[in-house]
């Protein structure tokens, strides 16, 4: 039995019959759940109705707390003594190290801790209600770190016809975490999520991939993952927030749908049956639905190979000829699902004499595919009512339907997109690198070939250097960041005098090196790169290399490490990859050489505990071999 | 007075009083009005109701026609002679000609045609309403050619507190066309479009463009845009549908709003006021909500200088909080426009204890922010009964509230989008050229730098033309598609005796080309090109050059003819422009040789009549100016 979901008894604390009251609210809600519940008020005598008391009299399963914060450690501590083993924090105002030292005193008592400024927690079976507001019933289970969203999500929901298995809002979170959370389903069929805080994202998306895994999908909406959205999450929450490419990367490979906006997170949790491929049919009752729906499935990524079916009337004089049209397109063999899309789902709602031969066909449709799965949008099965009778009876024979064209197109997108796994991430062996990074990268990577080089400290060094290598070299300052834009860097040296005279031009440094050039012409420029993410651990970037890397932007992230397949669908990703794959006549370069690269220095951040980055740009890779020109990184600091 | 719109009689042509049909539904329609109506059925004896004739007995201003396709013809010609000056085709099922020859006949008798196979026509003001269906009322103009997504509008209205001013379904549009509805949009507030066929475009859009200028925003959804859709939007209407880019600059430079989905066409009908720049400060009332927003509007391209303002309960204590905030923000000067987001507007709808209090603030909120304009998202003032009374309020005192907080933040950056303005197109005057397009472009061109470059037919003549060009010379084999591919192309010609030995290495042809060879790595490679759309006219292309064209499809697309200022602008919007300005430490190239380049393809493509398209790819630009390096052509077919 869950503590903080299905209690065998309630206290209330702050309990209150003030009307508009946090406190009346939650004493009303705990009333209502059928358990033994205790108001509790300092000041009982003040109140009217029902049996408040100062302290609870009856042990206690599930303590939700709403009293002014001076007053909160000391009703948690009542609480604890009266063997709550879940503690609901209403209150608001406590300085987080607080809220974290009384997280801890709760968890020493081997109990958990929702909040606190949490807008508290709900659960449609147990029926408990202890939250401002009301939520619809459902099979959704919705974990939020703002409780004002999650009052937006209600209303959605319940406008949508959706509503909640279980509901918690995370407040400030200093007990329990969304990643404590995700087990506590209940058997929701979709999990949602909201967060800010994403500094324990690892483990989160891990779980979460679990949970995936299990067929119960989860969509997450995550704030703050824009630049001055970031900064205003630090303020609200005191968390760092985590950089969007980074999350959309551990998302994917966890197989998790992220999302923009409340109406979609919402619009996600209607689930689609396993698509297996990516061609979408379209039957629409008008031509523009039609068009309309192949348009946004393109730019999802679907294709769409045959042209929309437009009933142009023929549903309406028959309605048995939506489930003869979807029995039809998807007998071609053609397509891997099958989008109904207009009016459909309205004649019951809009007329009487039309709602039973509806109601029928609504039972048949999805059976009418085979075994290639219908989803639908109904414009007309949506009124301000709620869903009409053939929506639901759509819904309860498999047919998901939503009130607009675009969330079910999405959500197709979202089932047909492969999962990549999450990697594990090996245990970290290795120290952080001393010395400059141009030396320090290599002996980090031993598995990667970079430029021939020597390390010196003047001229005549450089240019015994020079006569080893074999000439054209390179001529580095070490230890600077963009060296190429400040004079630090000298290419084309072809004789010991130009080595020389390249040290007049340079500016002075305890150490330089001689390399050996390369002409880029030869092939192309890649950057690999790998960073340590507060949140989410190790992740391996690949992109367009030398002067086009902040031009282009044409990057791919994944969770790090890679295998040498996954490094192989990240440069399939990139837009550069046909010049990899070779465009035009030219040559393919030995993207297999490349890969080992990227491996390479996925792994080495994953093992180098100390390493907060690493970066190799330019790898040059030819249809030879690919070859390291430059190393930076970063430690820990 | 209208004839569509606000006619004087009406008759509805196949009246009947079957429940259910048309025929119904056109005569009740007709009968609300309050105008004089006939009711025309050749079978009036058959029907039992009110008076039916089967021939107008009195003059029509309006004639509604809904009988089956055979009988139109003659329908049209009864009404005609009844003096009606608009017909309104709801008849389905005319071949194309037939509905050609019909609307010809129309327009001969100084009338006008809406549809065949249309839903009908709305006017709020007149009380007219001759469709299938309600219609909420409200100040926007809608006309849309596929009636069911008409319907689907209606819906989408209805439920956000929206309506129409005017409604007209363009069906097959045989005769009035969205060019010719436009004017008509009898004073809206805002036009929203639904559109298919955009075979008028440029006349559309520079039709539209007008209307913007008066004041009016209009919004455009188009289906078909993609490859698939396209495909079937010919199947449906028999027109060609428009590319994409095209659309996407056509509408840029004309300053209409482009949609991708019925919802957003619809909620693009709020209308927000000047907005003077992309500053956007946001007021939440819960920090969630001012994350959430922050990260949507520097996605849509806002900036958002200041952290959203986080209430934090503040305004549920003193709702006067929210107009306080408001103040502050815009008292900061930092800030172009301020959005509320999260729960204002709906205390009126929840609670009656706080609904004064809400609406008084309602009312002044607007001018709490001066000179700065307020817009607001409210997710709970619009309960399924409707907009809630502090909704209406803020709308009626210049604050537009959308349900969505996305919608508020793409209708504010649309509003700050500059508008380019429309190019006038010159009267063509050139014919089409002839012969290879390699030495035609350069006829063509004359302002534009081309390489040295001589016409020959043999090995003799090439010697003698490098000779005179200079070495390092190409020699290309003329009258062939992407020549490097195939070895029409050969590099690096130093002698005369490497001249001589190319010629075993190409493909035999009556024609070549010897060329002085520009070095690449001296410049960026840049892609002009231009081509006369179907539907939009003469367009002019600028992107990445050489080999990156297709592999970063990197380009911007816009109505030609462009000037110099557009030209740069153009530059200035592509990915790679930072390689043109000088990127990390290399020089600039000659921009201005550029956009002469631009200019000049764009002007050639406008007045040579029988040009199809015209590409110069690459244009090499060096710090000392800009060199086509080849020429592509197609003439009109």
């Amino acid at each position: 039995m869950n503590p903080l979901f299905e209690p065998d008894s309630i206290a209330v604390f702050g309990a209150s019959d003030k009307p508009g009251s946090w406190g009346r609210q939650l004493a009303e809600g705990a009333l209502r759940s059928g358990v033994d519940v205790q108001l509790i008020n300092l000041r009982p005598g003040q109140l009217k109705t029902i049996a408040f008391t100062a302290a609870p009299e009856r042990p206690v399963d599930l303590a939700v707390i709403a009293v002014p914060a001076p007053a909160f450690p000391a009703a948690v501590d009542t609480a604890l003594a009266a063997g709550a083993r879940s503690v609901v924090g209403i209150t608001a105002g406590l300085a987080p190290s607080v809220a974290l030292q009384i997280a801890q005193v709760v968890r020493d008592q081997g109990a958990v801790l929702l909040g606190p400024n949490c807008l508290g927690v709900y659960d449609s079976l147990s029926g408990l209600s202890l939250l401002w507001g009301e939520l619809p019933a459902g099979d959704v289970a919705l974990f939020s770190q703002s409780g004002n969203l999650a009052l937006e999500l209600g209303a959605i929901a319940r406008r949508t016809g959706l509503g909640f298995r279980r509901f918690a809002s995370l407040g400030d979170a200093a007990g329990l975490r969304a990643v404590d959370l995700l087990p506590q389903h209940g058997d929701a069929r979709a999990i949602a999520l909201y967060l800010e805080d994403l500094s324990d994202g690892r483990a989160l998306v891990e779980q979460a991939a679990a949970i995936v895994d299990s067929g119960i999908p989860v969509t997450l909406l995550a704030a703050g993952r824009s630049a001055v959205g970031a900064a205003a999450a630090r303020t609200h929450t005191g968390a760092l927030a985590g950089d969007h490419a980074v999350l959309a990367a551990a998302c994917r490979d966890a197989g998790i749908r992220l999302v923009r906006t409340p109406t979609e997170l919402i619009e996600a949790c209607r689930v689609v049956p396993r698509v297996r491929g990516r061609r979408l049919g379209i039957v629409g009752d008008g031509g523009g639905h039609g068009i309309l729906a192949a348009d946004l499935a393109i730019a999802a990524g679907l294709s769409v190979p045959r042209p929309p079916v437009d009933l142009a009337g023929a549903g309406e004089r028959d309605l048995s000829a939506y489930a003869e049209a979807v029995r039809n397109l998807a007998a071609t063999g053609d397509v891997d699902c099958v989008l109904l899309t207009g009016y459909f789902g309205g004649y019951s709602a809009d007329d009487p004499a039309m709602a039973a031969a509806e109601l029928e066909v609504a039972s048949v449709i999805g059976a009418s595919g085979g075994d290639v799965p219908v989803v639908a949008h109904s414009f007309a099965g949506f009124p301000p009512t709620g869903p009409s009778a053939s929506v639901r009876r759509l819904t309860a024979a498999g047919v998901p339907v939503w009130p607009a064209v675009e969330h079910a197109i999405e959500a197709v997108a979202h089932a047909t997109t492969p999962r990549q796994g999450m990697p594990e991430l090996p245990s970290t062996v290795d120290e952080a690198p001393s010395g400059d990074w141009y030396f320090a990268g290599r002996a980090l990577l031993p598995e990667v070939a970079f430029a021939a080089a020597e390390r010196v400290r003047d001229a005549d060094e450089a240019v015994a250097a020079a006569e080893r290598i074999g000439y054209p070299v390179v001529l580095k300052v070490l230890g600077r960041a963009h060296k190429s834009d400040d004079g630090g860097v000298v290419l084309g040296l072809r004789t010991a005098a130009e080595v020389t005279a390249a040290f007049g031009r340079v500016p002075a440094s305890p150490a330089y090196a001689v390399e050996r050039e390369h002409d880029l012409a030869e092939g192309i420029e890649v950057l690999v790169g790998a960073r340590r993410d507060p949140g989410f651990g190790p992740v391996v970037v690949v992109g367009a290399g030398g002067l086009l890397t902040e031009v282009l932007g044409d990057s791919v992230v994944a969770l790090a490490p890679v295998d040498a397949y996954r490094a192989e669908e990240m440069l399939r990703d990139l837009r550069i990859f046909p010049l990899l794959a070779g465009h035009r006549g030219r040559p393919a370069v030995d993207v297999t050489a490349l890969t080992r690269v990227i491996v390479a220095v996925s792994e080495a951040v994953c093992r180098t505990a100390g390493l907060a980055a690493l970066e190799l740009n330019p790898v040059l890779v030819t249809p030879d071999g690919a070859v390291a020109l430059d190393c930076h990184g970063e430690n820990v600091s």
